[in-house]
Formats: structure tokens, C-alpha cells, sequence
């Protein structure tokens, strides 16, 4: 699916992200602009501590719209009500019922499920996540894989985290790592009489320049023609590289006649 | 790779994070915890506006260590002059000459190039990024595929993507969407102080052959960059292409030297 138009469309009308008992306002803001960033557009805030204010607002830094179309609820229960799938956000391997999915795969169902109806990705609160009753409302488990030395990362970073794999999952882009996109290193590649016609230029260049001086040429062009070969050349590069040669050896050729001259002086 | 604690040492001791002319200490800090929730360690500033200050270790929280180990660099090919591979991140598609890549795939390639010796991931200013100096020294960028709408990822949360990116190709979890790791690109990439060399000389061989004949100088030096940092060199390539390049010279110099003395005569 490489329609971008169509890859918002699913992102903001059946994904939304749900802020469970958000403690700070700023951060209310900061997951507002994670989450458009991403093409997300559906935040519902479930009891939070304290309504969004002036912070929030300043930490959306332009999201402000998502934060004024925010639907409140007083429980989790409601916010979700009407969704197909329910992933909870869990900040490291709590025993809970659910095992964790990685946020990749996680992104790929959510996506599948999102065809259906409503998706919602529930965080929450900043100190304590979600609660046993809370978990228990969620039909699966996400866990960003931090480092457990180290695992808070903070509510804006998690959804910004989350939103990211959403999107590569709805661009289709696993990266080359995945399958679509191998690298196709760039635009047209060199006819092959194209890249034989630099080498001969270059191995006469070498001749010209006296690059050899006595050791078998071999080697050296076997290199380079390996090293060139490597960096995909197009017909433009040729073209470069080839001008580069013909100066090269004009500079040779003058300075030969130069040497010749001399000793017939 | 599995073991959690080789996976932790190879995050530490390999990679870099350098934040180039960050202007708000506040971000710094944030940054710094991205990245340890992600087992990077390594934290380079280059020219900050403002030295690391009280904010910068409020937004760090718990992640001071990375502040105060940071170093400070006055320019980013100082900060990188050791490094096998420099990626350079960029926010949105500029006319850059780099073909940005996935944060998926920059991972899978910040990895392999790691395994030679240091890799630096750069990220600019908040407001304007990189300049074209700074992504002249990068040998990839990466960008984070945003809403083109609403592209305005913060400082931190960009450092979290891929912080988040690199954790998850150590760890080799792609999640089963993604599975085979990319195979490794090459042996051993040189080292950006080697290509910079290469370059330098490549340019001056330009001049001195008068390869351009009036017309400017950038755009042939900004293709033959990307052509060469394409085809991944080693050591020795950089040394085989140097030996060029001075044999070259010393034709262009003798050339010059006839020409001189034919005016003479």
C-alpha cells in the first residue's frame, strides 16, 4: 500500500492512540506531536490528572488541533467500547496474562485488525503504566524492547516509537531488511560496453601516467575494475570519470612531448 | 546476535550519537535519555549553542551520566575523524546528494560497519539541521519517513527512532515481519579521515589537470563523492586510488612546467 493519501486515511480514522491517566499535560502534548508526525490523528485521553493546559499546548508545538478534537472518557472501558483491537503499551515484561509482542508485529496487527474497525494503542501513566484491570481490557501487548538497565522511556518517546512502526507497517516499508525495497542503488545502471570502455581508458591512462613502473598492471586494474563495479556507475558517471581520464591523459601527452623535447635539445 | 550483554557493548563502545549545534540545552538531555533507554552510551556536541545546563539534565532524567561524559567538539569532522561510517540524518527530502535510507536499513548498516571501528549517527540543528558542509562529511543519510504534512519530528524523538532501530537489528528481532539480517556490505570501510583525504586530493587533481575549464568546481567533486562512497572502500582502495592520483599530479606538474618553459624560450 504506497498510496499516501490512503495510508493517512487508515492512519487517522481507524488508529487511535489512548493516554491512561496522563500525569503531566506537557505530556499530553508531546504524544500529540509524536503521533501526527507519524500521520496519526485520534488521541483519546482516559482520567487524566490534570485537563490539558497551557504545556500541553506548548509541547504539541502545532498539534494543538489534535489535542482540541481529544475525546475525554472516565474509563478505559469506554474509550475503547467500540474497537475491534485493543494493544496495551507495557513498559517492560510485567507478569501479566498477555505475552508482549514486539512493536514490528504489533504494527502489522494492528493494521489487519484496523480493516475491520477501530484500533486502539492504550499507554499509561507515566510512573505506574496500566493497571491489572486496565491490561486486562487489552487484547494484546506491546513491549519496546529498551534496555532493561534503563527502560523509561518516557510517554511521548513510547508513542513516538509505536506511531513510527504504525506508519513503516502502512507504507509497507519493513526496509530492505524486510523484503520490498532492496536497495536498487540508483538510477540506470551502465550498459556493460559502457563500464568495458572506461576500463580500457583507464588501463591506458595508467600506461600513460607511468603508474605501473615495472610491476605487472594486472593486479592493479583487476582492483579497480572490482572497486568501480561496486559503485553501480550510470551512464552519467561514465561519462565524469571518462572526462576525468582524457584530461589525464592530455596532461600526459604534454608532458611527454615535454621530456622528449628536452632530450632532443 | 542474542546475548543481551554483547548486544550492550557493541551499542556502547561503537556507536555515537553527535548532535551538531543543538540550540536548546533542554534537548540535549532528552536526547541523552533516548538513548540510554536504548543502550547507547556515547554522546558527542559539536559547537552546542548553549553548554549542557540544569535543563539539560532535568530532560535527561537518570541519564546524566551521558551528559557529563559527553564530548564537545568544535566542528563535526573533528568529531568524526575516527569514524568507519558517518550517517547523517535529515528531516525531510532535501536536495541532497545522498539517497536517504530507512532507518531499518541504516541500522542493519550502522551494524555491520560498526563491526570495523567506530560509526557516528549525526543529527543538526532543530531548526535547520544539517547544513550541506556537515552532510558533505556524512557517507549516508537517514531519514525518518514522517508525514510529509506534519514532518517536525523533535530532536529527541528523532534520536529515539533510530536509537530504538539500531537496538532492534543488534538484537536481530525485525519482529517476524522483517527476520533475515541484511548480509554485511563489505570487509572493512575506511575511515572517513582516509576518504577525506582521498577527496581533498581528488580535488586538487581536478584543478591541476583543469578538468573544469571555467565551468564550477562543486558539482563534478559532490558526484565523484557519491560514486566513490557508493562502491564502499577499503583502505587499500583509498590507497590504490591515491597512487593514481599522484602519478596524475606529477604528469599535471611536468605538463606545467613544459608549458611554462615553452612561453619561456
Amino acid at each position: 500500500m504506497n498510496d499516501l493519501h490512503a495510508v493517512n486515511t487508515i492512519l487517522a480514522d481507524h488508529l487511535r492512540i489512548v493516554l491512561v491517566g496522563t500525569q503531566h499535560p506537557g505530556n499530553i502534548g508531546a504524544a500529540a506531536r509524536a503521533m501526527k508526525t507519524m500521520g496519526l490523528s485520534k488521541l483519546v485521553l482516559v482520567a487524566p490528572e490534570k485537563a490539558p493546559d497551557r504545556d500541553t499546548l506548548a509541547m504539541a508545538a502545532g498539534a494543538d488541533d489534535l489535542v482540541e478534537r481529544a475525546s475525554v472518557f472516565a474509563s478505559l472501558a469506554e474509550a475503547v467500547a467500540d474497537c475491534r483491537w485493543v494493544l496495551g503499551a507495557t513498559a517492560r515484561n510485567r507478569r501479566i496474562q498477555l505475552e508482549p509482542l514486539h512493536p514490528r508485529d504489533a504494527a502489522q496487527r494492528a493494521l489487519v485488525a484496523a480493516a475491520a474497525g477501530p484500533v486502539a494503542l492504550v499507554f499509561g501513566r507515566e510512573r505506574t503504566g496500566l493497571n491489572n484491570a486496565e491490561l486486562q481490557l487489552c487484547h494484546a501487548a506491546v513491549h519496546i524492547p529498551s534496555d532493561p538497565a534503563f527502560s523509561s522511556l518516557n510517554l511521548a518517546a513510547a508513542v513516538q516509537v509505536l506511531s513510527y512502526e504504525l506508519r513503516c507497517a502502512l507504507l509497507g516499508d519493513a526496509g530492505s531488511a524486510g523484503q520490498s525495497r532492496t536497495p536498487p542503488p540508483t538510477a540506470e545502471v551502465a550498459a556493460h560496453a559502457e563500464l568495458e570502455g572506461l576500463f580500457a581508458q583507464l588501463a591506458d591512462t595508467l600506461d600513460q601516467i607511468d603508474f605501473h613502473k615495472g610491476r605487472a598492471p594486472d593486479s592493479a586494474m583487476r582492483k579497480l575494475r572490482r572497486l568501480y563495479l561496486r559503485a553501480n556507475l550510470d551512464s552519467a558517471d561514465v561519462r565524469l570519470l571518462r572526462g576525468v581520464l582524457a584530461d589525464t591523459q592530455r596532461m600526459a601527452r604534454i608532458a611527454g612531448e615535454a621530456s622528449v623535447d628536452k632530450k632532443i635539445r
